[in-house]
Order: C-alpha cells, then structure tokens, then sequence
C-alpha cells in the first residue's frame, strides 16, 4: 500500500487551528508562513512518500543485525539517510548558525509526522539526533557546540540519549554508570546502558552519545546525574575522527516490533576502544544538573513520539481503508444491493475507519496547536505572551505523547481488525504497525509517567488554574458552536460543554484530593489523562467543524470540508462520548483500586 | 513465567456461579458433581502446568515449518499430543460409546481453558478435531461415524475445518471447492481452502478434513453448500490406512502470532496424491446442508475461541503479576517507603492488573454459566426447561466470543504495559501473548459478525423478548445486592442496575430500528455486544461478591474471598462504568457513521 503524506490536512490544521499566520509575524519567522509551510510539506512528502516509505516493510522484514559489536543497519537506510542529511531535513529547526533552516517547530512537525508515517524505524534516527542537538544547544560549552552541532545538524553524524540501565528505567534516581574526573578536563565514562535507539549502526562515520552517569562524589538520587557527550569515535581539533572511543554494543534486541530500529545495548568503559578503559566523556553544562538538561531532550522527545503515534496511526488507517476499498464481501445490511459489497460499504467497518480516522485528526489538529504554542513560547517578543503559550504547551505534552500513543495501539489494532484473517498474515503488512506501535505508550515516559506529571505538575500544582483557563477557553468555542444554525454544531456545543464540566469535576477531584488520598488520585491519572486529550483533541475537532462548514458554503474544496465535518460529527458521538466513562471511573473508581490486597493478585 | 492453572477460580465459578450441582442432576451427569470436577480440574492443571506451558514460548519461536508439503510440527508438540491422547482429554467430552469420558460441557470447557492459557497455539489442534468430531456425530452416517470418530476421540488422529477460500471468508456463499459425485458414492473434492488450522502436521498419523465444497448442480449461494469429509489417508474397512488422498499442503502461513499452530493452504484435486487427480470425499449428511452443519461446529468453536480469549487473558495476567512483584522501581506516590518498591505497589500498576484480572473473572464466570446451559440444554429431561437453557446458550455465545476476545486484545496490551521497555523485548514473553490473542476477535467469525448475530438472531428476532428476560433476571439480582447490608452490595446493585437500563435501551432501539435504519442500528453492533457482554459479565461478578461476602463472613477461604470482594468492586467501578459511553454511542452515534460519504475516506 503506498503510502501518502496527509499534506492537505496538515496544511488545513496549521492555518485553520494552528494559526500559523500568527507564527508568521514572529521576528525570526517572517518567512515562515502558509506558502512556505506548502511548499517545504510538498516537498516532505515527496521525499517520504519516495525514499522513505518504501523501506518500511522490508526494514521490518530485512532488519539490521549485530556482529561482534559491529550493527549493520537495514537494507537502504544508509542510502536513505544521506538523502536526508542531502535534503536538509535534518537540520529543518536548527539554528542557521550551525546550518540548520530556522524553521518553526509548526513546519517541522508536519514533516517529521511524515516520515514517521513512513518509516517508524528509519524515523527514529534523526529524531534522537535532533533530541541531542537541543540538548547540546541548551547546556553545552561553545566548544562543545562548534565540534558537534553541525556535523549532527547536516546529517553527517548522528545522537543518541542514553538513559535506561536494567534497573534504572522511570526511576532515574537508580542510575549508577560512572564518570571520573581527569586532569585533563574530560571525564572517563563507565557502564551499561540499554535500550538505546540507534545506539550502534553503519549509517553514518560518527556518533555522538549524550549519557547520564555520576561522578565519584555526587550525591545520592536524582541530584546526582551529569550529562556527558561520549562520540563513538574522538573529534580532533580540526573537525577529523580520532581514536575509537571506549563504547561497545553488546548486542542488540529483539523485539516485537520498530525492527529495523537497532536497539542497543552500550557498554562504556570495558577497554575496547583505542583509548584505553574508560570511555572518554564530556561534561555537558554543570555537574549533577544532567537531569534537568535531559528533560529538556525529554520533553522536545515526548512531543515527538506523540507524532510517532500519530504517525503510524495515519498510515495504518491508509493501509486499512485501501483494503476495505478492494475486498468485496458480503451483502448491504440495507438491501441496497444484491450482490457483495467492497466491505467500506458495511456500517461496522465504517465506524472503525471512522474512529481510527477521529483519533488521527483530533490528535494532528492537537499536536500542531501545541507546535504553534512552542513556537510563541520560543520566539515570541511579548514576554507575557510566550510564557502562556509555555504554560499551555507543557499542559499539552503529556496528552500529545500519552494520548496519541494510547490511540495508536487502538488504531492500529483496528487496522488489523478491517482486514480480517488477511491482517494477521504479516506479508499483508497491517500486523507490523500493530507491533511497531506497542512500544510507543512506553517509551520516554510511559503513559503512567506522562499521567504523573499531567497530575502533578500540569495540574495540581497550580491548583488547576491552567486547567480550568484551557476549559474556559473551550467554553467559548461551545458558545460559537451553540450560535450556529447547523444543527451538527448545535449538537457538538452540548457534547463539547458535558466533556468539558466532566474535565472540570475531574480537575476538581484531582486537586482536592492528590494530598490527601493520592492512591485514589493516581488509580485515575492515566484515565484522567485519556480524558483531557480527548477532549482537547475534540475541541480542535469542534474549531474545525466550524470552520468546514463555513468553507463548504463557501463553494471550498467540498468533499474535503463535508469529510472534515462527518468526522468531527463522529468525534462528538463516538469520541467524546467516552469522557462520562472515564470520568465516573476517575471520581469514584479509587477507593476499589487500593481495596486490593496486594498479596491477594 | 511458570503458569499455574486457575483451578480454584475455575471451581468457583462451577460451584457458585454456574450450578455444577443442579448439572449432576440431570440423569447421565451424576457422576460429574464437584468432586469429580475438582479431581479433574487437578489432573488437568497438572498435564497442562507440566506438558503443555513449557512449549509455548519455545513453540512461537521455533515454529513449525514446511518443506514441499510436509509439515514439521514444533519441537515437542507431537510427544505433549501424544500425552494428550494418552490422558484422554481429548475425549473428555465425546460420548462413551466412541470411547469418551462423556462428561459435561462445564467440566471440558474449564480443561480446554487450561490447555489455551498454558499454550494457545498447541490447544488449537485438538479444538479443531473436537469440532470435527461434533459434525460427524451431528450429521455423519453410522459409517462415518465409525470410521472416524474413535481415532478422533482416542486423540490418535486430528481433525480440520475447512470453509475459507481467497474469495470466501466471512462470506461462505461465495464458496467455489467443487464436490464431482462418483458412481460409488464418493465425491472427487477439488479447489483451494486457506487459514486452515493445523491443515497439516506429522503429529499424528492421519488427518480428518472436513470441507465445504459445491457439487455441481448446487444452487447458487450458501443454500449450495454440501460438507464431506476427506481423509489425507484414506481408511480402509479394516480400519488401516490406505492410499494418500489428493489433498496437499501448498504452504504455511507467516503470522503475527499463534506461530506454533501452522496455517496451511491447502490444495485439493491437484492429483498430487495417489488417487488420481480429485480428492475423494464423503458426504456428510445430505447434499447442499452443508453450511447448516459447519454451524454446529461454528458455534462449538465460537464458544471455544471465547474460551481462548480467556485463556490468554489469564496467562497474560499471570505474567504482569510476576513482573509487577519482582520489578522494584520509584518510591509509592503515598509517601509510605522511602525507598524504591516493586511497581505493584503503585495505583496505576494496580489499576492495570485490576482491569485484567476483573475482565478475566467476569468472562471466566459467564462462560461457565454458559457451559452450563449448554449441558442442561442438551442433557435436561424436561423439554422445557432445556429449551429455555438453548436461547440463553446461544444468547451468550456472542458474548462469549466477541467481548472475551475483544478484551483479550486489551488485556495483553495491557500485560506489556505492566512489564515497560521489557514487554516489547521479544525473550520476555508478554509481547507473544499480545500477538497471540489478535487473531481471536478475527476468527471464526469477525466480531462484527458475532455482532450481527446478536441484533439478528439473538436479538431482533423474538423482538427482544429474550434479551428483556435475561435483564429481569440480572434485576433480581440487584434486589438481592441493595437488600445486603455491605456497602460494596449496595453500590454494585445501582452500578448494576444503571448498566441493565442501559442495556434495555439499547435492546429497544435496536428492535425499534433495525428494519427501518439497519445502517443506523449496525453501526453500533459491536459496541452492543461489549455492552451486552459487559453487563452479564458484571451480573457474574455482582453474584460472586455476594457468595464471597457470606463466605467470608463465615470465616472460609479468607484470602481467596476478600480478592473476589476486591474484584467485583473494581469491576463495578471500572468495567460497568464502561456501558454509559458504550450506551451513548449506539443510541446516537448512527447517522455520523452513515453520514461520511464513501470516496472521502
């Protein structure tokens, strides 16, 4: 099934929801409006749909293998790479100083959405780059910057995040690989690390681990990590490769699914390099603040594998309707004709490429708003201004990576359920993106972790004031909506309020209660956090009915506009219609998920 | 992971729930009390704990494979179904005169669950045959019958169900395998059947398939339809084998899970035996019933895939909780350690393995209430009250199938969630089970098609009638629960009572609107039946905690009580809670599914 970029609805997101006519009139961005954002997608999608996406299932068959240290990477990912880094996609968001196009962060995720959708796996690679170049941006010495920006911005070279050793995963305060101080300024790094994403690979000449380690004398926890660059190979002074660092690949795994993703396991320090034991490391920033300086990795990476959901969702629901499109099986239930029907036609098979197809434009419409809030947040000269848009885009990205991710595997899973027997034989190819997906709500924070924070400190901290300043703004929408002559936005004004006074009495409950009975408050995180990425998902949903519909009496693009619009009218019945659910189990679900006597599972 | 059968769950639900003392009554059942279950359900946990489990993993991966039209079987399989035979399980069930234990339904079906959670993929080969046998016993001729069936039921030969072609899968009227009637009496089979389970294998010496196939004169569509017989031996009057038989192994399939059963493409008629070109066949029953008999072993095997949802639900259950206790990571949310602790004691861990375990419980108990029916059905002397037994039977099968399916996808996601960045790792075993399971809401009969069968059969066409007498049952139930003095009773009978309201909501407008707005009424089919499913299900689970508060008052069985007290809470809060939004999306989310134009997709 090939694939096709969802550039339209990228383009109608950005400067219907989005407002990427705002973004435009940012200092910094004044070429970055709506004729550019089309130009650089045409473009993305011309390259993903071309080189990318056709590696994705013979990746996935054909993947990369581990030979004494040495991980050859999938058939044509090498080559696919440097199309990359040739075409500038690397680089997209970076800096121009370093070579990088200065583009917002609105024009990037749209494009990195694509190649997402095209290739999970191959995907993967330059997003951990781009994690480690911010990292390095953020909190790297001058020296540091000049030496590995660039060649990382242009593709040349590669990053990695090195986080997870076999007992330190959510729990970063268990994190023990080690990092002496020499006289020389630099750091020997010891350890192992696991579960690092093209940690080792045959793609490009270098790569630039960043990893988490402790010194001889940091404190204990969490307080206590630095955050070190290791390059698999020493950069010389004047920008040549050196002597072979001490870091190993030990192996690497194999797993359900993101196949032709080598997952790595690392280890630093065990003498075979050429440099003798202990791999050579540089302090990023200041001791003891490497947590802080990963977060920021963290967060931009959050973001990303939300996309990561939201991508492979898209391409699972294009590979699931082209099937239904060609299979004929089957009468009309309505007798509207006598022979078998291609199976789009039966209302089941419908309302699952219609809740794949929901899920995938709320979340799309969510993710670009939170592009465009980073973007102002960012760039924008109103101090004011962009702390708001900071405050609401936090607020965001545990909905954009939690629910977007959660939603894959249901997207997916469906994907395989259109296609019948045919979807469990992997040659049909829908199987993969229900394997792919799986590790998507776990990675960088599972969807625990992001539900903690989206309680703790999205929520709670603030006493819910940010909470209720999002609801307050859906409230308006619900009264735009409510003044509508359609009956469908009639409709969807009282479906978007009940969503919304649920969210409410959910944010209430949380606040009241994190303190004094966080058991119960945490039973209900994650449903909390499906809740509210749901309805802020629908609320763009809603913004887009109207819009549509003021379009499509325009005479614009009609069958694109009538598409928009039945989807936010599923949206509303069969979407948002599952927040009473969430929130009767939130509000009074607690007290029987503590009752549980743990000795008694 | 060592399995461990759940006997005393499984004992239980016979005794409490479903009545196992009322099936010894009935004549021919007397010796099939408790006692007899109890020393069976011993047996079997130890066959299926120490044979069957220790195959699965190694079995998914070191699959069998083909080679020019032999099968290898997986490592061990072929002895662990000799020691099925050697047992007698597979004809625990079959009637004694073919050599049968000839005990009820209610005792087989708590085995065969044993046998799925302990090793899906190996159980498959003798479900099958036992279907294989139900049609032969229903429709085969005395000949037949004892030709074929004590080698069946002495486990020494399999058997096969043959209904799917490329063309032809939900859709059996578009069956094309030919049936040439020959001057003796047989049939020359030909034509291509695909997804046949267990098609071929070297376990046992010879296999029985079962095949829908048309003879040429046969009306158009499944009132075309005849099934024969056909040997991969033919067998001799002596009962030898005789000659190979023109039925050929064209490949095996590569799939997303249950790898250790092999899929095969079977070929029929390619004169690739040593029969002459046709496979000969014999007719079972009459000509053109064929599809009327393949339903009984439908409906067998639907029970049975149910039955398979379950199973590895509980596996999969068993897993996370092994992990979940062993797994030490991040400080309790509640301030109650200072230290890091086994991810159990966290709400959302709790939360997940409360979903999966209530989920179980609730399909454990509704297929064993099932299972009972089915004997009192089949076995009652009073006509009537088998009767009544039949149209709840067959009431719940959908039941059984779809939402104990459906969920089986949910709770293995869920069981590699428990298990984090380990879960996607291949070797740690969580990631098989939620390949596994995929395929059960796909086979024998999509979901969508149990669904149709529930508005239809079940539903629509006695106007509701059953439906409303099953939902006055659960409201007894409810008298019984609001009329306890616990609090727990008190809030489950209106959780239960809001759930039946649902329910018979629901019923209603699908009666009302099934002819007039079949588009309408199909588009919530599936939710429906997870609606319906859910509530009886729950109605289980509201019945137990009633039996486990007087036990424990009663000072029997403590811990095992105050779990099933636990549990039937939180499915109360959590699973019922579901039916609200279920409820809402059937009632009102029709036209938005019809309203999407077809070409817009």
């Amino acid at each position: 099934m090939a694939f096709k970029a969802p550039v339209k609805d990228q383009l109608f997101c950005m400067k219907e929801l989005a407002g990427i006519d705002k973004i435009a009139q940012i200092p910094g961005f004044e070429d970055a409006g709506y004729e550019t954002a089309q130009a650089v997608l045409e473009e993305s999608a011309k390259f993903n749909e071309g080189v990318v996406a056709p590696l994705n299932w013979s990746g996935d068959q054909d993947h990369g293998s581990w030979d004494n240290g040495v991980v050859r990477a999938s058939k044509g990912f090498k080559e696919a790479y440097a199309a990359l880094a040739e075409g500038g996609w690397q680089g997209l968001g970076q800096p121009a100083e370093y070579g990088g196009q200065g583009l917002p962060k609105i024009i990037g995720a749209a494009c990195v959405e694509q190649t997402m959708a095209a290739n999970l796996s191959f995907s993967l690679c330059s997003i951990l780059t781009g994690g480690a170049i911010e990292a390095l941006l953020t909190a790297g010495s001058d020296e540091l910057k000049t030496r590995y920006i660039p060649n990382m911005v242009s593709g040349k070279w590669t990053g990695t995040m090195n986080l997870t050793e076999p007992q330190a995963g959510s729990d970063l305060a268990l994190v023990r690989s080690k990092a002496v101080p020499q006289d020389d300024g630099t750091y020997r790094v010891s350890g192992q690390k696991i579960y690092i994403t093209y940690g080792e690979h045959d793609m490009t000449e270098n790569i630039v681990h960043l990893v988490l380690a402790r010194t001889p004398d940091a404190p204990e926890g969490v307080k206590g990590i630095s955050l070190f660059v290791v390059p698999k190979f020493l950069v010389n002074a004047d920008g040549s490769l050196g002597q072979r660092n001490d870091v190993y690949c030990a192996s690497i795994e194999e797993k359900l699914g993101i196949k032709a993703s080598p997952t790595a396991v690392l280890v630093y320090g065990d003498d075979k390099g050429e440099v003798g034991p202990g791999a050579i490391g540089y302090l990023v920033g200041e001791e003891n603040r490497g947590l802080e300086y990963m977060f920021i990795m963290m967060n931009a990476a959050r973001y990303d594998v939300g996309l990561q959901g939201l991508g492979v969702s898209e391409r699972a629901y294009q590979h699931a309707v082209g099937y239904a499109r060609d299979r004929v099986q089957s009468r009309p239930v309505d007798g509207s004709a006598k022979e078998s029907v291609a199976i789009i036609h039966h209302p089941d098979v419908k309302r699952m490429l219609l809740t794949m197809r929901a899920l995938i434009e709320g979340e799309r419409a969510m993710a670009l708003v939170g592009a465009a809030a980073y973007d102002t947040a960012h760039n924008h000269p109103d101090a004011a201004v962009a702390k708001q848009a900071q405050a609401f885009y936090e607020f965001l990205v545990p909905l954009i990576k939690g629910f977007s991710t959660e939603n894959s595997v249901e997207v997916t899973s469906l994907g395989v359920q259109v296609h019948g027997g045919m979807g469990f034989i992997e040659e049909t190819g829908a199987a993969q993106y229900y394997r792919d997906s799986r590790i998507l709500p776990i990675y960088e924070g599972t969807t625990a972790i992001q539900a903690n924070d989206l309680v703790g400190r999205k929520t709670s901290r603030d006493g819910g004031a940010l909470a209720k300043a999002i609801a307050a703004q859906i409230a308006d929408t619900e009264g735009q909506l409510a003044a509508r002559p359609s009956a469908a936005g009639k409709k969807l004004a009282l479906q978007l309020k009940a969503a919304r006074e649920s969210f409410l009495q959910v944010v209430d409950f949380v606040v009241n209660n994190v303190k004094s009975n966080p058991n119960a408050v945490f039973a209900g995180s994650v449903p909390y956090l499906m809740l509210a990425g749901n309805l802020v998902s629908g609320w763009q949903m809603a913004r887009a009915l109207m819009v549509a519909e003021d379009k499509l009496a325009a005479g614009e693009d009609a069958q694109f506009m009538a598409a928009k619009i039945a989807t936010a009218r599923f949206y509303g019945d069969h979407i948002l219609a599952r927040i009473a659910s969430l929130r009767d189990t939130i509000l009074d679900g607690g007290d029987s998920v503590s009752a549980m006597p743990l000795d008694a599972f």
